[in-house]
């Protein structure tokens, strides 16, 4: 099998796994208070250009977006999040588990603009209503598409203006920067508080959540703890990220995803495929007959979308820092024949 | 000024008044468990035909809503409501707090259909998102719209398919049952639980909860404890209860406003005014040019729903027991002069 | 029966019902806003000497404590109490249902001491710990006994070195003054929020709110809101308080209280009868054999505190602003056939 | 520095790591569905004698106990535990922030017995106060104790005779086991959950929740996501559990642990020092002055609990699977020379 699947099912990178190798033996503090973690975190501060920033490693990103959000807003405080926001729809209401409300946004590219906002805002009046608080983007987001540093810098102004705080999932954050015209520095600069992904980017797990806003970093291990997101052995995350910030393999890696994803969206285009989105980055959205992806599934792992009419549906090609060019040749030429 | 603005700003009709002063001397065990509030529930029991239900008694509807959905759902199962739910956005997050999603219907005329719960529970698959488990209904709706006997039915047809729990919110009960086909035995036969609303029609203050599903009645007076919601000297709400339920007064108050928003509605109809929705009931939704509504503030009051376009705006018209021939002559008369 | 069980199962003091008779024509504004709630407020801010304090208003002390306390801290922030204290025991683990510790102290009179504070505040350290942040008092206490005026000083000055906020439930506020020499003005200066009890005190129903320290006043209508807090009619609730605060019955009634609770404790040492604390104020705990007690009840309401040793039980017995002479009478004269 | 300051700060025994690097290059699905979690959970199942059993793997204590606790219970519904409990003091509040309360209960040695779990139910009565429903265990406890087959078969008696869930946190099952008479097959008999801790006994990290009532599994993995606690590479902890499940070394492991540990223990009491408790395991808890525990801190790393009066302080010295006979006698030769 070829796995197109997602870009999370392989283990770590080489250069990440020899690192938890060569420092197994070491006998750190716990909890993340160790000089690994200390270390890539100043590593992450100083490639985001935010020394006062608070950076703090978790597991995983549904319990980095829960913790964050719950830890930044008080109870009748909500979020607003494009419906396509991976915290709308695919963590189960870890969110609303913490007591806040998701206002969902209709954006067909994943992407919220300062209309939207200033919609929403206006639309929420008094203590009846929740209180528009925290916006959630991702980037990439999670149909692909990318936001440039011009769209950051515009949500930023609207959120002074409407007294937001600007979060961004940056679960696939260096498949944005290379598909993009931003910088860590951006981040750093624009939001209140982000994450760099390393789950999806080389590492055998890890976010690094960066809390730029100094009102917002009060007290946030205690919510950590109480969420049970502190690992034990925090030194993990911090061995890890240093292995993959120091050096630049970070953005390494996902320039070769992107390449090979927008290899693939070339190749699907060639072969007159429609694609549900225009992806820059390394998740493509081709829309195929069911004989199609019948017939591919014999060979290729992917994920389907939803129905896209006449018979047709929307599938997920992912390709990561492990895909290869033959993997992509090979599903281009079974496509070819199949078609 | 003559009163248009809601059905709960005024005192208690004059028969709840007396019970109130009538008893007020007794003294009695407290939290509900007076012979008051036993009497009350075995009328509520007799009326909806359920020998077997749970009747607990409350002093308002977000906090019913609130402690009934939080004790009936697993953290992770979630409630399905149309987009003009009251538990959607008029009850500043209420229900998330308590950690359940709340899924949003789009519903021009703010009922909920067997294929919206459909498309809702296939859209909704696996641990990642939320299990759909509970799906609020208000009769009648924020709108002003009237679920039939036959539309329950077929809700409740649905609910057992694809197990789901079937609430009402009667906040407007009595208007419901008068403007449309059902009768309390029709909620006891149809839905899992209900309520039967107190505040907008006669009493000072008081929702009963009538919970009909033997599985949901389980340690529910402790939820109730939990969440604030039982009132010590809960004999107040078991006598006014009995005092509209017993000899019909519920059902008489909620005919009066019918009438009269019908008596109104007919009016704005006769001149040429638009109404943003056909309502049955006792809410009234004419549109009217900015001008007009200015003017029409000097004597009435009332609130704006939002834009309706070509500078005019949506407003509401709530018509009670409280309300008289002559409000709706004046306001009628005085729009005619404006247009 | 004559009646010791509480103070909370009589109707309204004459002038609250006739205050609620008297107003129940007008039309007002809902939820709160309305007039009388603006007067009892401000009449609430000059009693207690605090201009810039916010009044909100609640229909029950479960109610506002979870409410308040909920508001007031971060979800990793906790409470201190005394192990008597109504949060800790019965209100069904409200508090904790919003999210927060409470740290019970044994406090053998009900009350907290600034050494309790500094002890339990020197043993959470660090973030795999809550971090104690809010005190709460009853005053009077649980048990009867009544804080001082220089005990509430001691503990604000705890507090503030501290960093702690001070939180007093008043339920029983105009006993506590009564029996000791607190008056609403040292509230005012040495709490940063507390109660002020109606519904043990001549109210059908009513809890005021007054939060002092100006950094815990924001957003706070929306807790209230998101609580299911927020009665429709809020109009009665200000209504109530008016006719005990204007013209002082609120005073008067909890001295009358006390009163004939502090006749009942004397006439109960008189007869030789043990009393498991010594309360000034108008909740009495006597101590007596099993078969005292079942003949008791015969003619008596009251409730059973636990065992007390060698056979005998411990009771507790209310009077209040309902009581009389003769109910005091005829409750020692019985006993004193008993023993 | 010579380590006793816990048995979680160092990496992966060899045989771990092996295990991790050699599966590095599979492509598996996601979130713990991966054939290695199938594996390593019906070796569970197996090891336990419970085939009905559902197995799930979290990365933390705190996560899983959180978890668990959250999903088996109401919300009204309270946890008994004894003080020392890991969730009473050492996790921030994570069982209260999901909204239940935690029944503190004295217990010098760390343990629970019937006679406290019926005081607690006896205690606890009617809507009013939280509703007992899950026992809360460690084993071994916080403080180094065992609680024997006996002991454990005592308690599930009094919880199905109280209708109470008994639930063991085993973070360090193996050395319970070692020190005791339980096996694996108990907890599967005795418990209605128990974990299985990896992360202390050499893991990189990984606990294995093991529910035995059926009536507890369901929608698991729905608490599991929405608690950020489903682990993207789940394959992790799959290869983990069985690198150190098949074969026999995780019993190995912990009683290496426990042997170093009682080694210590004699050494300690025969140079004269008193202990605080009798820990039959890997956790020694000696009482020192505190000019001795300040020279010790030169060369060796442990934690202080407290005070121990006359001007001495309780110390933990913790022995793991990485502790050598060298370092047990280094520690023991130094505080000869001390004392």
């Amino acid at each position: 099998m070829i796995h197109f699947r997602n870009d999370y099912s392989m283990g770590a990178h080489p250069a990440v796994l020899e690192a938890l190798c060569r420092t197994n033996d070491e006998l750190t503090i716990g909890y993340g208070c160790d000089e690994h973690c200390e270390s890539a975190s100043e590593t992450i501060r100083e490639l985001c250009d935010c020394p006062g920033a608070a950076v703090h490693f978790f597991t995983g990103g549904t319990q980095v977006n829960k913790t964050a959000i719950g830890a930044f807003l008080r109870s009748y405080e909500a979020v607003i999040a494009p419906e396509a926001g991976h915290i709308c729809v695919h963590e189960s209401g870890a969110v609303e588990q913490d007591g806040h409300k998701v206002i969902h946004c209709p954006a067909p590219d994943g992407k919220l603009t300062p209309a939207i906002l200033r919609s929403v805002c206006a639309g929420h009046t008094g203590e009846h209503m929740v209180a528009p608080k925290l916006v959630y983007i991702s980037n990439t987001t999670e149909v692909g598409t990318v936001y440039s540093r011009g769209e950051l810098q515009a949500l930023r102004e609207v959120c002074n203006e409407l007294n937001l705080f600007l979060y961004c999932d940056g679960a696939r954050l260096g498949c944005a920067m290379d598909a993009g015209d931003t910088a860590f520095e951006d981040y750093g600069a624009f939001c209140d508080a982000f994450t760099i992904g390393g789950t999806k980017n080389g590492l055998l797990f890890g976010e690094a959540l960066v809390i730029v806003r100094p009102g917002l970093q009060r007290g946030f291990r205690h919510n950590m703890k109480q969420q049970g997101a502190i690992l034990a052995k925090g030194r993990l995350l911090g061995v890890q990220f240093t292995a993959v910030l120091e050096g630049g393999l970070y953005l390494e890696l996902a320039a070769h995803a992107n390449r090979l994803g927008q290899k693939l969206a070339a190749g699907l285009k060639a072969l007159g495929i429609p694609l549900s989105v225009d992806s820059p980055s390394n998740q493509i959205f081709p829309i195929l007959p069911e004989a199609v992806i019948s017939a591919l599934t014999e060979d290729f792992t992917f994920e389907t979308q939803g129905p896209a009419g006449e018979g047709r549906t929307c599938v997920r090609l992912v390709t990561s820092w492990r895909s290869s060019e033959e993997d992509v040749d090979a599903v281009l030429a079974r496509l070819g024949e199949l078609l």
